[in-house]
């Protein structure tokens, strides 16, 4: 299996609801530097996993569609709490519908497999990973 | 699948016993920094993979029954190589009976895998993973 | 010259004012790992540039007033931006307050300069550093 | 499962051939930062994946063997992209034909998975895994 | 002082002329991961060293300038080793120069210092600083 | 003025005697990372600060003489606290004899600057900086 993954970043504000998030329940907010790797089991003819240059650009068009917000205000997050684990989820979702609409190439549908990791702090991440059904 | 990982430290003594080890058969130390990653499948209705401000705090009562000692003196490792990937499973199990005596919340009992990294210095780490019976 | 640093984190929310700030205009967030580096010329008897531990100790109470929280609404803040640098030099002084106080010991007056530096990305980072009046 | 892994790096020159690669198409070059994880079920007699002490010697005379060189001019990659992720299957590959010899030690035949990642960057790296057929 | 840093990347072929690069005098490569440190004792009406998106769009353009490139097909490097420390001071003189044409805004005319750092390994960097003399 | 540095690591076991220390009292241990930063005003003619080869060489075998030991039965530190600090200084002291015995070659006379840092956690390190009186 090959992996190639790319990383960037972005900067929201957020809070959440629940006991279980004491402080965190007041407005605050988060760096989450991105990593998306992309997995396939054979490179395509040019050799690679995916264009990393388109890649890139489209990691940093979905991150432009979060970052420098309060999410707490975005109609798309209504009624959820945008956890870091949640966060991935997203970021992968869109990677994924990228992918299927061909914006990273024609090449990088034989991509089967993502794992979407956002560092919070130079102590936690959180992480989604999962197959890709259109791989 | 969803992960969360947090992240503290040790500052151990130990010696190791056999051939292979050459110059570490000495009396020497390490400082460990501990990932621990928790993995399950779907998140919990707060959004989150545990609770992460117990999984800290437990990783810390985890760690201070190791840090700041001499691991040839421990008796729970009698007659044992403490190296670094013996020690990611020291970990492992600590947490993983945590888990199952609730020291992480209730929620925490969803988590049904998890991966312990020690790193050892800038250029080597050693870990384990398994999944969790209770998950 | 000697140094001693130590690191911690706070995760805070708060947008700008000034055209030359782009998109961060809008209320966002920001994961600040924070570092303190302690400098004097000479060690004290223990062999120390600062007790760690009640280094450590403060850092941490300076960052949870801070910590979760929108800059924006912080009194102490009132029509300042909370830029990087600026924060850098926040923490700055309410460290040299809290060495002049004692509260990092007695042997901590020998410090006589010190580096406060904020990482907000894996690409961009802030510091203040001064030598300390008290020194 | 436990894992070892050890890092070292190589300083190459290359350059691709498609369009893909835009100015990569011209000659340039990369450090490549490596990581081989060595992954087994169970730890051999002395608590160890591997000899890290040998695995650190055959990485380093793996990456000899392509180190401070123009990767155009090896016979060994005529007519392919030598990319991040070809090249991460070419220490793959080498590494498991130096297990196989028993270089790394009689008992690192029990390692029966690795994963060798090559970081370009801080903000890119690929990987290849896959499972050792004499493992 | 203040200081602000921002980070971006090059990838670059080159040798060495002389028997103490010892290999490094075949045509290999490298990645230089450069941290460009904009330093002034005093912030700016807008609370700021630089306007961080200028500094960064400027640092893009100058490595613009060098990467994907043979450095010895430089004609602006010609009987030069293009050693780490001077392309450290390469890109400290380029960005001087931006500096001083405006190109950071009339703001950035503060900055006073400036150090240059290239990451070429995990384990190696170089670096220049200087005043400056517009500062 | 140009700097290069070099890392390489350490692993120890120690123990500290003052109530200063805490659990820190007790004997353990830790992992070193080691960065050796040269500063000097002008490259010498080859363009270099310093034999980086020679320097890592140099380096390795001054941690050699403290790697692998227990520094409490070491003499050359009877009745001191080897702390991450006080461990700096002799780091540079002995680098810094080994230039004035030209070990790093002719040219690395031209070093007038050293700033050793000692990474003891991801979270914690200590540093000692002086010229030189042979530069």
């Amino acid at each position: 299996m090959y992996s190639v993954c790319v990383r960037d970043y972005m900067m929201v504000a957020h809070s959440f609801k629940g006991e279980v998030f004491g402080p965190a329940q007041r407005l605050h907010g988060a760096t989450f530097v991105v990593d998306v790797e992309f997995r396939r089991p054979e490179l395509d003819p040019d050799g690679i996993v995916v264009d990393i240059g388109k890649a890139t650009e489209v990691l940093k068009a979905i991150l432009t569609g979060l970052n420098f917000r309060n999410l707490d205000e975005e109609p798309a997050f209504a009624g959820r709490n945008t956890t870091t684990e949640f966060l991935s989820r997203v970021v992968f979702d869109r990677m994924a519908a990228a992918i299927a609409k061909g914006e990273l190439g024609a090449g990088a549908r034989g991509i089967d497999h993502m794992r979407v990791t956002l560092h919070e702090s130079h102590v936690a991440w959180a992480a989604f990973e999962a197959a890709l059904s259109d791989g």
